[in-house]
């Protein structure tokens, strides 16, 4: 007898998720290493910039006050008293008619107020010492860079959170992060499960397939953010299945299984979720793949109850588990960018759940196009590398045409977007917006 | 007296440079470490997919020849005789009238030759024994995925040089790759110059500024695929500038600095290049920012002298550093990807050379859009770690409006093109293809 289970939406499984999100630590790694983590802390300016008053340009620094009568048709004459490499200072007084030759970047000298452009110099010698004419006013203050003009000390320049690029570094060196405060990463269990599954470097055998999703789920958890810790594939038996996962269960922060979740002989989790009291969160989702992807929590542990089809398990992680985990980093947007596509192929079959087919993103003039990955069998294996979004065509009666627009999630994307976000993001909510 | 440089344009430096371009060696690395490397050979399927002739749904596998009398008003019984599990296989013979209840994935067995979906089935139990009805007739091969009929053995599935993505994983997992050819990451040397630089720890003084440049390029190696060393700031002396960067020279495969490759008494990089012996490719490029970026050659190593200046440092890194880096990783397509956005803000400033904009993309149905950072004064330091672009204005006498449409480099990808690619994906290059 099949146990009758009722589908819910992907939101609503989203949002049951999210009530037992949690938050990370705070750790410290050096800057050169802080690349690919995420900010555990806000990055603060701690100090202004420009730290002092520079010169935007390689040029001469005068005292503006000394070039109102230049024009075209008077030059004035400044003698040039020195010269300020970038990091070096020029504290000796300028007086009148004076000049500082100073280099891009450098401090503008106490006395000075303006500074005279290279071009804008004609230069010369005059008893071995250097000159130049100049034939326009200066005003004071121009060509300086002055003092916190760009950034002013205790701004705010990234939220914690943010992912760590190479832009982020250059701020964090900038701002004197020896040590970079960033999300400690979520420790993710994996379990496989599967009578039929053979390790990797076990020869093929009838009935038989390698283990592959434990290996992708790892990649996936990396690519997410978090640290996999890959326990192997359970037990044949049910009571040492149940101490497998009560046993990884201390060890992490969340568990993902994959397999074991449909209703068979075979599939243990829903008594293992039983005999460990977790509280089931959902056992069926209205999509397709991963309809059966269940979800479980026990003692503020999520466990995921992943699909043993590929392409299910793959689509669960990224819907479900990736947003624990960028939550966990301290993330606010930790649901994966949903953006409008034109679909680059037909896409036939008709479904009445929303479906989410692995894909990859093109261009054509500026637009987005969403070409679904798999639809001819023969490129189903070779073109899973190729998949860079999820393709979210909604259930319905009818499919879908080349050249009809779609929303499609990008897995590559690091900036992501809120769970609201995520809804409004959705084809149809922008459709019903606008005619609202 | 200043030296007179002759700038070259951006794709002859790219020619220049790929023309010493070198490949690395195969390394192997174990699977579940093998997520963020590139691909050493091509990935191939050691089997057939399906290896074995299966059911791709859950249902009863029958003899096709029994069903020919089957029509709604004439149900054809069937004795389940046994039951295929996943990873299991089925042995007896099949006969007449009889059946095997068979489970997704699960081998067709021997003496069959159809499937029929467990929904098409009536079950029901005569005598204590499992039967079914069925009304309608069933083809020979009906519902069975067929050996190799996804993939035929030998099949190249991905490429040397393609990056492992978790799809890849699977791929690699799928077909025995316990440990995974990639290729070796390049190790890039790094050595900063500049006398207003400090370290990262010290304390900020008047004229002087942090050095954020080595950080940031190490982020940046990191993110195209290579090793970064960094061998600290360079001293002032010259004598010891120069026995640093033969020393450096020797521990890796390509070196970047960054600063000193003005025409300055403080900058070092061209009398270091000619006391090496160095054949300099180019020292000036008709491109703003980075028009001083100089690349040299020595015993087929690349030396890039890189801008001192933040972003012209960051752009030359990403048009030239980057691709010498994946060709070495054996990376067809080693360029940035380009593509064409709308622009997102004005940027009026007109240049006589090739403009590289650090920007950021947006979507708007389905557009990309482009929006260049720092343009106001207040968002320079804040909006570079949010930067996903480099937008590409070629140089001309006026400025770029708002809707305009633009080339951009994108960041992020991993896709990437060649160079022809590069040069073709060009905007003007577009253009002035559509009038041919």
């Amino acid at each position: 007898m099949v146990e009758k289970r009722k589908p819910i939406k992907v939101v609503e499984a989203m949002k049951r998720i999210m009530a037992f999100s949690k938050h990370g630590r705070i750790e410290y790694v050096p800057l050169e290493d802080s690349y690919g983590h995420f900010l555990g802390q806000d990055l603060i300016a701690d100090h202004d910039v420009p730290f002092f008053d520079r010169s935007p340009y390689d040029g001469f620094a005068i005292r503006a006050e000394d070039t109102v009568n230049a024009n075209r048709n008077n030059p004035v004459s400044f003698e040039v008293i020195g010269e300020i490499g970038a990091g070096s200072v020029f504290n000796e007084p300028v007086g009148k008619n004076q000049a500082v030759r100073i280099m891009t970047g450098a401090q503008i000298p106490e006395s000075c107020n303006a500074v005279v452009m290279l071009e804008l110099a004609n230069e010369y010698t005059k008893d071995g010492k250097p000159y130049f004419d100049l034939k326009r006013k200066s005003k004071v203050g121009e060509n300086i860079s002055f003092t916190g003009e760009d950034t002013k000390k205790g701004t705010v320049l990234a939220t914690k959170g943010t992912y760590i690029n190479p832009g982020i570094v250059a701020l964090l060196a900038t701002f004197g992060y020896k040590n970079v405060p960033v999300s400690s990463k979520p420790k993710i269990g994996i379990i496989a499960t599967g009578s039929e599954l053979l390790e990797v470097d076990q020869p093929l055998e009838p009935g038989k397939i390698r283990n592959s999703n434990a290996y992708m789920v790892q990649a996936q958890v990396k690519r997410a953010g978090g640290e996999p810790i890959y326990f192997g594939q359970f037990s044949d038996d049910f009571e040492t299945c149940f101490y497998q996962v009560k046993e990884a269960l201390e060890k992490v922060d969340f568990l993902i299984t994959t397999g074991g979740v449909s209703v068979g002989d075979y599939d243990y989790l829903p008594d293992i979720y039983e005999k460990l009291g977790a509280n089931v969160l959902f056992n069926k989702i209205a999509m397709r793949p991963g309809s059966v992807t269940t979800v479980a929590e026990l003692d503020g542990k999520i466990l995921f109850g992943l699909s043993g089809n590929p392409s299910a398990c793959y689509v669960g992680f990224e819907l479900f588990t990736r947003p624990t985990i960028r939550e966990y980093l301290f993330v606010e947007k930790s649901f994966l960018k949903k953006e409008i596509a034109i679909l680059g192929k037909d896409f036939t079959k008709a479904n009445p759940f929303d479906r989410f087919v692995r894909g990859y993103l093109g261009y054509e003039n500026g637009r987005l196009v969403a070409s679904p990955i798999g639809l001819d069998k023969s490129n189903v294996v070779s073109s899973l590398g190729h998949a860079d979004i999820l393709i979210q065509l909604p259930g319905g009666t009818r499919g879908y045409e080349k050249g009809m627009e779609v929303s499609v999630i990008l897995l590559e994307d690091q900036e992501g977007t809120t769970l609201d976000g995520f809804v409004e993001s959705d084809i149809n909510t922008r459709r019903s917006m606008r005619h609202v």
